[in-house]
């Protein structure tokens, strides 16, 4: 696991305050839940894969607990239990750290953090539209460019199969073997759980299907599964999502795969990724996923959702050479020229705080010039020093350390200076 | 563990967030550490009690690792490893979570929330008044009031152990008895340590030494150890930072108690806790501790540093009847008349949502009465209706929902109106 030194925390605090920001813009209110809980819950519905990699443990009063490898769980497990009367749309935002013991590889941390919206209540396709929008929302915000949404539709291919008659348990593998982009062995399940010839050659059509124009995309798909009904019903469902994109003016790229699949079983409808060209890891994940709460015990509810991975945008930001002006504030050092005027510096630098201004005071009783070659090399911009005569006169001396200019000056005009640079 | 519904999730993230504005005011800079660390990194000098109730267990690669219990052990460990070469002072902000398998009880939890800030490298006593100076403002900007700062000196206790020849080890133990507030086992060991009777009846009146006004009882607190020098000067030092905080313009309460010790024995210097009246719990603990990095492998480094509880200030809060107005600001809701306005309603929530508003679209697909019904049981402050033959005129309605009335403008004009309310 990782120690975060300032930049990289700095950087990732960012990323999440916006993520916070685009949550209450959009009307996502915040829960927090536990980083520990119980094991059965975690791992009811996390997938083969995760689940191996769990760090499960027995608390001291002998419960099987784990640490979460996602929020799901916990989010449905209280969306179900204390939410199940609240009126619908529940809109949600959370944020933190989950825990895999994976392999430790570029983008992929065993303690690694996810923010997480999520719309329970509504089944139309302005509830996708809107988390598509404020994914796009947050990636504009933080600054990343030439992203795009790969995204795909579960429902077009689980209209197929339903069609055929292949068991739900049969397209959960599929789903899954599409997530692992394995094509050749999805379409031997398919024969294998009785496919007809039709089914496969359909499917191995749609394998292939993949543009940039949702309109021109969803014509070939639809196309495409002209006999089968209830695929024919999701493509609507996925032109009608991203045509309400259009209308609303939400500029979102789009790279559409109608074999684009996310492996988890409760996912229903519309499903993307976002990935910069620089990196093959996604960013962020989501799409509509009605049988979630479901399937955690609670009523039918259909939701829809996305998880943006705050470190691997911290990545992309760096990997895009992004510049973040984040410490490029005015630092202020206030120092007093001798040990009798430490009170006296206090007092200024409360004062300089109260304005807003990031204080440092010098504690480290050294003389001025020793801590004046300290401020400089720290990339402190102003540096206040109270020394005696000038305080006789009520003032300070007043030191721009870009420049190496200086003045003397009282303090309420040193506030006045020091605001210009704002 | 807990689940933090919106209300108590958004008062937590309020204190954290200022806890991290007062960090940049004072010049920390954050870093973030892992929840999982190395069993013996974090057993190592957590104290007996602690101890006993970490969540211990084995990764998956068969290493015994934990929960941290506190922050200390992984920013010691951090300053030791990754800063030793960093030029000093080094001051250092941290916030999340951390784990004790307690008994639930007011105030305490298995899974809590803690802030810390640390400064190492200087000895002076400008540093600790520094950290009382920024807990005093963390207090204050979060709204509490009536709150002092119960404040001791371990130096005191120990410079008079130290000359009555009482080894480390048992000094260790008496402060940790001083913590508990079991004052007889604490003279009781002090006799078998081979403490004089002078010493104890030294120690019987620096017990009942108590008061506010720091000038009055540090007097007494010299007056009653003048026959111990280093005693003594650790008096001195309480005072200059006592002096220092009122010079500066530091309006905080102390109450100053010269038999209160910290339990941890790496604690060398000032020792304080916060406390509110209406709460018996203390809502944050700090003070000197220069062994600290010492102890976990550095190089001796004068530290000071306070670690303010989230959890317990947000109960502090809650006691004190404190009205946060965070979810008082504007709320918009738009809402489509028909099916076919949603595009439309999508472009205009994204032009409110630039400006800063925070602002829900309906995403149910319900009646306009319905969805205002929804609006007004959601607090919703400001409803934008979309209908065909105000858009016509490039205008929508826009209601205010307290006072019920409404009007038909653009909507530049309805972010004029929605601005006002501000």
């Amino acid at each position: 696991m990782r120690d975060l030194l300032p930049d990289e925390a700095e950087k990732l605090r960012f990323i999440e305050r916006t993520a916070r920001e685009v949550a209450k813009l959009y009307g996502y209110r915040e829960i927090i839940t536990p980083v520990v809980e119980n094991y059965e819950l975690l791992a009811a519905k996390v997938g083969e894969e995760n689940r191996k990699r769990m760090y499960v443990f027995e608390d001291l009063g002998g419960r099987k607990v784990a640490l979460r490898p996602e929020f799901t769980a916990s989010i449905a497990r209280l969306v179900a239990v204390k939410m199940a009367t609240a009126p619908k749309p529940i809109r949600l935002f959370s944020t933190g750290t989950l825990y895999r013991y994976d392999e430790p590889q570029f983008g992929r941390y065993r303690e690694f953090w996810q923010a997480n919206y999520e719309l329970f209540g509504s089944s139309k396709p302005e509830a996708d539209a809107e988390i598509i929008s404020l994914t796009n929302n947050l990636m504009e915000k933080i600054g990343l460019h030439d992203y795009h949404f790969k995204t795909g539709h579960v429902g077009i291919l689980r209209g197929v199969l339903n069609q055929e008659g292949v068991a739900e348990e049969q397209q959960n593998s599929v789903m899954q073997l599409l997530d692992n982009k394995d094509w050749a062995e999805a379409l031997r399940l398919v024969r294998e759980a009785g496919g007809s010839k039709k089914c496969v050659d359909t499917l191995k059509i749609l394998f292939e299907i993949k543009g940039k124009d949702p309109n021109t995309v969803t014509q070939e798909i639809g196309e495409t599964v002209q006999d089968y009904p209830e695929a024919l019903e999701a493509v609507r469902n996925l032109c009608e999502i991203t045509n309400l994109l259009e209308a609303g003016g939400v500029e979102a790229e789009f790279i559409i795969e109608a074999g684009f699949a996310r492996g988890l079983e409760y996912y229903t409808g519309i499903v993307f990724e976002v990935y910069v060209p620089e990196m093959d890891v996604a960013l962020a994940g989501g799409g509509r996923y009605d049988k979630l709460i479901e399937l955690f015990g609670g009523e039918k509810t259909p939701a829809t959702g996305v998880a943006p991975g705050p470190d691997r945008m911290s990545l992309a930001l760096e990997k895009q050479g992004a510049i973040l002006s984040l410490s490029e504030e005015e630092r202020i050092m206030v120092i007093p020229v001798n040990g009798e005027l430490v009170g006296e510096a206090f007092r200024v630098s409360l004062i300089l705080r109260k304005e807003g201004f990031c204080t440092e005071i010098e504690t480290m009783g050294r003389s001025v010039s020793n801590a004046l070659s300290d401020a400089s090399r720290r990339g402190i911009t102003y540096v206040v020093i109270v020394g005696p005569s000038e305080l006789k006169e009520g003032k300070v001396v007043l030191r721009d350390m870009k420049r190496e200019e200086q003045k003397i000056i009282t303090i309420d005009e040193a506030i006045v200076e020091l605001a210009k640079g704002r």
